[in-house]
């Protein structure tokens, strides 16, 4: 493989968040996605796309969803998965993250999927390995694979993302899978609004072209073609952003009545885990309207596209 | 592959428990597993039976021993294995079981292998993924192919299960182990006696057709060609089950001077891990009687055919 | 495959120490080495030297580095590789030691990797398996494998072992790292200095041939080609052998200023994870001497042609 002049369009080496990355790329990413989709509905789900080569699970955080996902994309694929979790590693032996990194790039895998608490800390693999590097969610700032699959979803449901609008309620502050939807979908032509209590509602979001910010959630869901409810991570109750989990259901809890303002055809979407009955009701999750578990299985297709994007992947 | 109409010898799709199987399906498996045990004697134990095909190890309760033999099984027959392990899942995030499972159907895999606390978690997974579903041990219900290899343990020692009595010693209550077991043998042909302290002993398993209970160890063993020491797991004892483990171990131990009761010809079986000295004596574990290791080796076998009976088995 | 007649200088089965190795053998492993590496740098680096057959992973000590190096060794080898790690296993249920072992001689798998807190444990598995054993740490006894790749690495580094000083520095008491080290150097015709306070440095080491101990750095850097800084481990700390950490810092860091007293192109090396600003600096660690990133990718190497050459290795 030679490695093609650097230029405006020239292919991404890494997906660790939307910036190095053009709407046509992101297109193919999704186009290609089409294709994996066929293969996983197979008899035999497989194919020798990535025979050989290696792809290391980096999980600095716990994550059994998206390690697995990545984990059977790669699988698929043929590739081998080396998964490096670091509840066993000597990161929890006081290790800097650096020296760690420096390590997993000693081992000469041909690729990187990194889960980290921190911010950027897939950036610093990508850095030092040299190697693809997929972002799998750092710190508050990115989950760009969640924001690809979550696009295909909608974009599986009405045809094209054109003209969309996809409403994300309720942690908004705390939320990657926000962020990079927010970044992601005008990409593609999509209108986002991000909504949630004022004091999980960051401003600097509603600087980015195409995002807007509401605190009411019907303003929010009117006119919308799909509903993302985030998960309410209970942890975050102590930091005194939120009241009780009642008060914050009986307003931002996305549900039947919530839906009935939202356009006729629209879908519903949750990123997973989700709190049954607190951000989501049971009706909604399990209704006609709900695509959570397409985007679970979207998301393997997804993954599969991005490997082979990164790795094989020709102009 | 097209589905056979349902009928009453027809082949199951699961094996949850022995409900849907007939005596002769059962012996089809142990037979089928004579062939694998050829196979783990090979230099290279390895056969292309499942090649492209995913099998799903979801284990939401710990246990090594199982996961390992299935993990192996499954890959001794070039099959994939994703494991999913609950310590690190959404489970632990407090997602309901319904929600996980349905996750878990969503990423395609071409079987699942489940093990859960709660009795019926495997049947779940059954009624939601469409996918062939082994039972690898639910509550104090169910662990098939642990009562499948036992059956094969004694059949390969004796030729025959027709008339054997099979002697299961400890806590019954609490044990999977001793149920499958008890359903299992009188299918093949062999008479069950189960034997514990009687609080530990369940009066509804009398009811089983071939099944006899007793609190005195002698007379069960006597006549018995296979006995069976159940693990005493010592977290029961605060429910008022036991006196002191050592009033336990005088009793119920499996013991030379027990196993002297027993007919002349009869070997050792436990489950494993044994807690050596209190429900089975050093001696009784290794003596020549003694077919724990046999049963290890035979599960490998076992878990191959049943495998191999429900994803590619023709009739 | 047929047994060859047992002789001095017969083909070890298993690596736990350098007892029964001859320095020629030790030759071969560090020449096959070389091949490895090359097999690193290719697209794809994959040989199908162990198709076909299974290693077992048995870690009863976490250790992600060394069982991440040896998975990936069995893999770039197409071995199947199966992980039991004691954390999830039947050991916390109290099952001994040799129990567990004789369960996982049962599972039937071509070879063993040990990691253990005890001293002994890669033996145990040796004599109840009957299949070939490496040892990857036991206790404070032995760690071959990693005495094999700074073998490696000094030997790469210089043409040759001969005549050349290696300094190992730090808590030697505790170290099986520099055990085996200083059990294996000196066969390859290098010199061993240990150095550590007083209190860390076992006088019976001084008893092993090429082997000298002092308490003063730099009169153990003096001439030194390799200057090894080993891990300090905090949790020792309390057990008297040592004032503070601060103190420690002061007289045994590895840093540029104990590096001025050795060879002038002499290397530094750390079996890792470093606690970096305690036995050795950042510049140290960092700094063109630094041959720490090479020790993780020869690692890998040297696990490549151990397993070689104890699986399929002819004469």
């Amino acid at each position: 493989m030679t490695a093609a002049p650097v230029s405006a369009t020239a292919r991404p080496r890494h997906l660790l968040d939307f910036q190095d990355w053009s709407p046509e790329r992101l297109t193919a990413i999704l186009d290609n996605a089409d294709t994996m989709l066929q293969v996983l509905d197979r008899p035999v789900k497989k194919v020798p796309a990535l025979q050989g080569l290696t792809v290391c699970n980096a999980f600095f955080e716990n994550s059994t969803r998206t390690r697995t996902s990545f984990e059977l994309a790669a699988r698929r694929m043929s590739a081998d998965v080396l998964t490096f979790a670091a509840g066993s590693s000597s990161v929890s032996k006081g290790e800097s993250l650096r020296d760690t990194v420096e390590v997993l790039t000693a081992y000469k895998v041909d690729a990187y999927i990194v889960r980290h608490h921190a911010a950027g800390a897939a950036h610093l693999v990508a850095r030092y390995s040299g190697k693809p590097v997929i972002n799998a969610g750092d710190g508050r700032r990115a989950h760009p694979t969640q924001a690809l699959l979550d696009a295909y979803t909608v974009r599986q449901e009405f045809g094209s993302l054109e003209g969309k609008r996809v409403a994300i309620i309720g942690d908004v502050r705390h939320s990657r899978v926000a962020r990079s939807n927010a970044e992601l979908l005008p990409m593609l032509g999509a209108e986002v609004v991000l909504c949630g209590p004022a004091t999980l509602l960051p401003s600097d979001l509603a600087a980015l072209p195409g995002v807007t910010l509401t605190s009411d959630p019907k303003e929010a869901v009117r006119g919308a073609h799909a509903v993302m409810a985030l998960r309410l991570q209970k942890e975050r109750m102590g930091g005194g952003f939120l009241g009780s989990l009642q008060e914050y259901a009986d307003t931002y809890q996305v549900n039947e009545t919530l839906m009935a303002e939202a356009e006729s055809g629209a879908i519903v979407l949750h990123p997973g885990p989700m709190n049954r009955d607190l951000e989501i009701s049971g009706e909604a999750a399990d209704g006609p309207r709900s695509r959570i578990l397409q985007q679970v299985e979207n998301g393997q297709a997804i993954r599969m596209s991005v490997l082979y994007h990164l790795l094989v992947g020709r102009d």
